[in-house]
């Protein structure tokens, strides 16, 4: 039997689980899972032969240590945080190791111990990143097998709601950390290339500058710049590219309203509120407003923002009941930004029976015998229910596909690494179409920011 | 003879030695001015039989310990961040302190020890913060002594341009130091209070929300708000205040054309932009505006900002010069802010014969026997020339002031102080007025922010 351990028995453990569980017996595996919370681990589980749950504590180094050392492969999936400690003892033990997070500047000085061990530290293999870059890299390389040059690449992804599901006035619920939605775009202003030009944008103007997108069969959605659209420019070889963006997707009309919280400072998570317990939702967004003794707040928000009487972003203000004086704060010495989460809960929750949507959307712009050509690519994942989620499946596959390949030794090349060469890519995006996780390719007239190469 | 020490001959120091000078054969003075850099001290000091200037390297305890044991009392005119090491070695060595800047926790750490030592430690004497406290302080003693009570309390302060060399469409110049006029408001939300509510505003919106004043002889002023006007609540004893404000005066029109740059980005010092030496100022506009192959810079700035084509906001652009495709930025791997900087000193630097100009307004609303009261008190002061501005005498006259009346027993309450007590304020308000500081009061009627009691 070939041990598999898998620590975290979160959201996005589902599909993972449940792939290896169903090959479990061809592939003669052995699945432990270990959670500090085995409950929700034995739901996942439930009463499989080549499966046992173990309560794990990844803060008690005997424990990490045990669980470690009785695998031949580990899969964290715990926040990305977390996986460092288990990392070195994976080091020390000799086993290979999987996860969906980013590189962080601790894992990556693990490259060399991980290559003298001759050990395959696979990361960055979720959705976003991970079928990003897959799907991304596979384009690239066809591209550049061809002998074309790549001019332009513009990445989009957003984990939204489904169409079934969507059935409020922002077309958006929480399908993930809803913390990471109210203060996406903070920290620092987005940086981009447009035809060879650096480009900036603050964060107070980031959701005024979306640009459209039309995935078929799903209609229309809008963009908003991630902060450093640049980060994979070295790893991608895209030294000399002209333009290359990355942004996150959603409905159109929502930056546009989004933008409304960002101008009043409801999404500042950086000063607390002394008395926010004992204010209400209309107290909250009164604070952001000057005073006035006559003036409701509704036409002094209406006049900060020049939001005209006839303008259907008003009815989606209406619609979080952000006026009401009766609902309270509730939360002590919170930050705008948590009051404001609070307030998004109450209405972009999922309802029991809704799915969740993950939308992909690449353009490669390349030049080929002097022609400058375009493929637009583009992926739609539906959830199936609350626990079968788009985003556990998009994020749970690959993790799942590469542990996999490493054991079965279709992955060889040692060190920590991202799912960017074709010895990782190429099988797993061809099992994920098996699963329905697929991307449509087409080639469309080569618009760029410059048709007319004026 | 009793020895003045005075550590930094800079901008702030010319009214400081002047004054000392001008008392040094009355009052039995001789001062010691010692400075890294002694040419300006001697230009400061000329050939005064009662004065010497010495070469003083704070960072250098020896030459710091001689400076300060060959003393009476210490004035440090040098930068906040370098007071603390002299602040030391007054304590060890007993003498007295006065210094223009804010107090800071290593400075008030030292409380209990100035105190045992019996000295006198006053801070936060110059104009803002100093002749501020004490305007205020002595309206507000004399409100509750008639046994008023305050209900509202607002204070601005502006380093400005004198009107006589108020000649660009800005209504400013660099009068003082040119960084902190750019990145001024940023590093968190405004706050201050309106009628028992808490307020904010975030610093994309502080240049949007400004207000009117008006001061006799010299027009229309606008003020935006301080990042926290409730810094002197407790210190003021405003505990039950309904609403405190604390602003910086710009003349009308400054703040909505400054906001400019702070939507597109430009006062940003977060980060910075990798080939900035190799940028013209019209590149640097560019980058914070889309690509676009036809459109012009300007037409983007337009578009981007809704400036319309005879809005008179875009002529101060114009007169910036930040179109300009020839004019380099030459500063390497420089912040949005030091660009900014650079290219805003072409036009607002003095001019050889320019004069500054300090504004103050104070407004008190108070209640008495039943009824709202309200007075406003207002100063300007106005600069001779560049060696005698008017910075350098609201900040070197009330240092110099508070430092005779330490040494001739005036002031006696030891401890690291600010003045706000009658015994500080009194003597040196009053011997202000003699050089033309005077506060202009008038009872206006009480407004507030709800006149109607509705």
């Amino acid at each position: 039997m070939r041990k598999i351990l898998i620590i975290g028995a979160g959201k996005s453990s589902s599909y993972l689980i449940k792939y290896l569980l169903d090959k479990s017996e061809t592939e003669n595996l052995q699945i432990t899972v270990g959670d500090l919370n085995v409950d929700n681990a034995k739901k996942l589980v439930g009463d499989h032969q080549n499966a046992n749950v173990i309560h794990l504590d990844v803060f008690n180094s005997e424990s990490r240590i045990d669980a470690v050392k009785n695998s031949d492969i580990v899969v964290s999936m715990l926040p990305a945080r977390f996986h460092i400690e288990i990392a070195k003892e994976c080091v020390t033990y000799k086993k290979h190791m999987v996860t969906a997070s980013y590189v962080s500047k601790e894992m990556q000085e693990l490259d060399d111990a991980v290559k003298a061990n001759n050990l395959i530290f696979i990361n960055e293999i979720g959705v976003d990143p991970g079928i990003d870059h897959m799907s991304a890299m596979q384009v690239i390389d066809k591209i550049r097998d061809k002998g074309g040059k790549m001019i332009l690449f513009e990445s989009f992804t957003g984990g939204l709601v489904a169409p079934e599901s969507d059935n409020n006035l922002w077309n958006y619920k929480f399908t993930w950390n809803p913390r990471n939605v109210v203060v996406a775009g903070q920290g620092g202003a987005a940086k981009f290339l447009q035809e060879d030009q650096f480009k900036y944008i603050p964060y107070h103007r980031l959701f005024r500058r979306t640009e459209f997108l039309e995935v078929d069969g799903y209609g229309r959605f809008e963009a908003y710049a991630n902060r450093d659209s640049l980060k994979y420019q070295k790893v991608y070889g895209l030294d000399h590219i002209k333009t290359l963006y990355r942004g996150t997707m959603r409905r159109v009309g929502f930056s546009r309203a989004w933008n409304v919280f960002v101008q009043l400072g409801m999404t500042d998570d950086s000063y607390t509120i002394d008395d926010s317990a004992n204010m209400s939702y209309r107290d909250f967004v009164n604070s952001f407003l000057p005073y006035s003794p006559t003036d409701s707040v509704e036409l002094k928000f209406r006049h900060a923002l020049k939001i005209d009487q006839d303008d259907i972003v008003w009815d989606k203000f209406l619609e979080l009941d952000i006026f009401n004086s009766k609902k309270m704060v509730e939360l002590d010495k919170a930050t705008p930004a948590q009051i404001l989460q609070k307030i998004l809960m109450d209405s972009w929750s999922l309802d029991a029976d809704d799915k969740d949507m993950i939308v992909m959307y690449h353009k490669f712009g390349y030049e080929l015998n002097g022609e400058k050509h375009q493929i637009d690519s583009t992926m739609v994942a539906l959830g199936e229910d609350q626990t079968y989620t788009a985003m556990s499946k998009t994020v749970g596959l690959p993790v799942a596909m590469a542990t996999m390949a490493v054991l079965n030794g279709k992955i060889t090349t040692p060190g920590v690494q991202i799912p960017i060469s074709k010895e990782v890519y190429s099988p797993i995006l061809e099992e994920l179409e098996t699963y329905g996780i697929k991307f449509n390719e087409k080639e469309v007239p080569y618009l760029g920011y410059n048709p007319l190469n004026v």
